[in-house]
């Protein structure tokens, strides 16, 4: 079985790209940053998932980017709330962090070659809330090109880098209709940005994900507050 | 005056690269990762090379690598010892830290972004111990490539992030002058893979140190064991 890697953040999205990921045959080493966001339920959340599929591995690495700051998830701004999910999208949004999935990329590209693995999973997308620089396909090409560059196993050959993103066209309801189908629990996944026991319901996130689950035809089996 | 983000490991490299930033007018923010290496002296080595050389900030970013391992700075696998310098330098030696300078340049990244700052200084040199892949002009020039997709101030067309590498073609005896020139005091920098209080001289790192000394015609104010 070929391994792949996976970053979990614990949301939706990346549950289903790990989902995918599975289904195409991986064996799935699982990948999660504790990385000061703004509460711990996600890694909670990205435990379960890495659980659910039956990852091999599971890595938890932890740093502090509330040292570095610029984001609403990474300092005492607050995070977008009650905003029309039409508001949200061509602005780069507050809750970007600065170069949040380089450095993610690049601990999953460590991971890899320690490892052995060639693939590379991350649930980004271009399509709905498509502000974020690094959720782009022209970023994630480079990415590949760099990490073909920087390890031992890219210059001897032994194999080449893949960064996937089986999400990058789909948007949240076909991400949803997707996911449902290969038989993911998303009650296991969080996406609201404020923690706590129930989903806020209200942040950019929580309306994205309600307005994926109507528009899929399908119910969200989180409940919210 | 410019900011300059200087990625400072403590050791001779990094602090001539941070002297040659200096040089150039900028105003140094100094970043340096304690990422599980054999010793933590060389964080107490940067610390003291960013208070000489006046550094307006200096930040400190702690994950575990060796949570990933892969290397013998990350693992409990013996560093080289006793080689010859022409031993080294055409094979990537053991001591390669799988996508460490991917990891450090992106982190990196996200404190210049965060500052306001779009140049990056990495003391990484192709000549001598020129075995790693991540010290190469071609990596440099691809993560840079990264860089500017990956992030709000590359697509904003704020500013164009740049990786400087001053060291890259230049032995380590040519650095050493260069650093003795900008009155760089040595006696703060450490290299020895071992740490402790003496430097060992006999890991591949005091060797190259030693040679690159004696090359200059300069005399090491490090004590060795």
């Amino acid at each position: 079985m070929k391994k792949a890697v996976v970053l979990l953040s614990g949301g939706l999205d990346s549950a289903t790209t790990a989902a995918i990921a599975r289904s195409e045959g991986y064996k799935l080493y699982a990948i999660s940053f504790d990385y000061g966001q703004r509460h711990c339920r996600e890694i909670t959340s990205a435990r379960a998932v890495a659980k659910h599929l039956e990852a091999a591995d599971h890595l938890i690495v932890d740093f502090d980017l509330r040292r570095i700051g610029g984001s609403a998830l990474t300092s005492d701004i607050g995070v977008p709330m009650d905003r029309l999910t039409e508001e949200m999208g061509s602005d780069i949004p507050i809750t970007y962090v600065p170069a949040r999935n380089t450095i993610f990329l690049s601990f999953g590209l460590g991971y890899a070659e320690t490892i052995g693995a060639f693939d590379i999973f991350i649930g980004v997308s271009q399509v709905d809330y498509s502000g974020y620089p690094d959720c782009r396909r022209e970023f994630l090409e480079a990415f590949e090109k760099t990490a073909n560059l920087a390890t031992r196993a890219g210059v001897e050959a032994k194999g080449t880098f893949r960064v996937h993103a089986p999400l990058l066209d789909l948007s949240k309801s076909q991400t949803i209709s997707l996911g449902t189908e290969l038989g993911l629990d998303y009650s296991l996944t969080w996406s609201c940005y404020l923690g706590g026991d129930k989903a806020c319901g209200r942040c950019d996130s929580c309306k994205l994900r309600l307005a994926g689950f109507a528009e899929a035809g399908e119910t969200d089996p989180l409940e919210y507050a």
